[in-house]
């Protein structure tokens, strides 16, 4: 498999390993939101909700802009290519894994034809 | 977006958020291997690396196999679609923001084309 930015992979799959920061994603793939507006949506204190938003943010998933009191949140740059792409190599091995086992299987049960006819013979 | 099973996506992007695991997949996406193997592989005690397998059999990406003292690893039956499909959903929600965003930009620069052209008549 090719050499993927393993860090960035670190932090972003743990990103996404909790409802409430992809329940996050969603909502700001809808319309930005302030931190205010995300803890009241997903009946979190405001403590709760920066400290999800801060992940996300780590994960540069997620920006966040702070004008007067208010923290607006909006999607960030990255559109998880790197992790689709690490999934999608992740599929093709797990395929090809099993094609190769399904011959094995129909290697054994043909061996095991011929064995069966030998005995009868 | 369509609801996944939430605890499902919880506990397997935890399981891909980190290298030594993300490693182990690829590994056993090659060939099966018994814990000693990888945790020679992977230059790790052979508890700290039946710690990692552990979590994997949990997301039911590994599964393992006792026999004598020997427990065999081996890729599970997971193919990971509903975390393919999370991301794909994401993806396609992310553009069609900056899309909007890109309009709203695009709004602002003909306003601004048309103020400057009335200020200059």
């Amino acid at each position: 498999m090719v050499q993927y930015m393993s860090d960035l992979l670190d932090v972003s799959f743990a990103a996404l390993s909790d409802p409430t920061r992809r329940g996050v994603l969603e909502q700001l793939g809808r319309a930005e939101a302030s931190i205010t507006d995300l803890a009241q949506a997903f009946h979190m204190t405001l403590t709760g909700m920066g400290k999800h938003v801060g992940v996300l943010e780590q994960a540069e998933l997620v920006t966040t802009e702070k004008v007067g009191r208010v923290r607006t949140c909006r999607l960030g740059p990255r559109r998880l290519q790197e992790e689709t792409a690490w999934i999608e190599d992740y599929r093709r091995l797990w395929e090809s894994r099993f094609d190769e086992l399904d011959k094995v299987v129909e290697e054994l049960k043909r061996k095991e034809k011929v064995d069966g006819r030998k005995k009868r013979e």
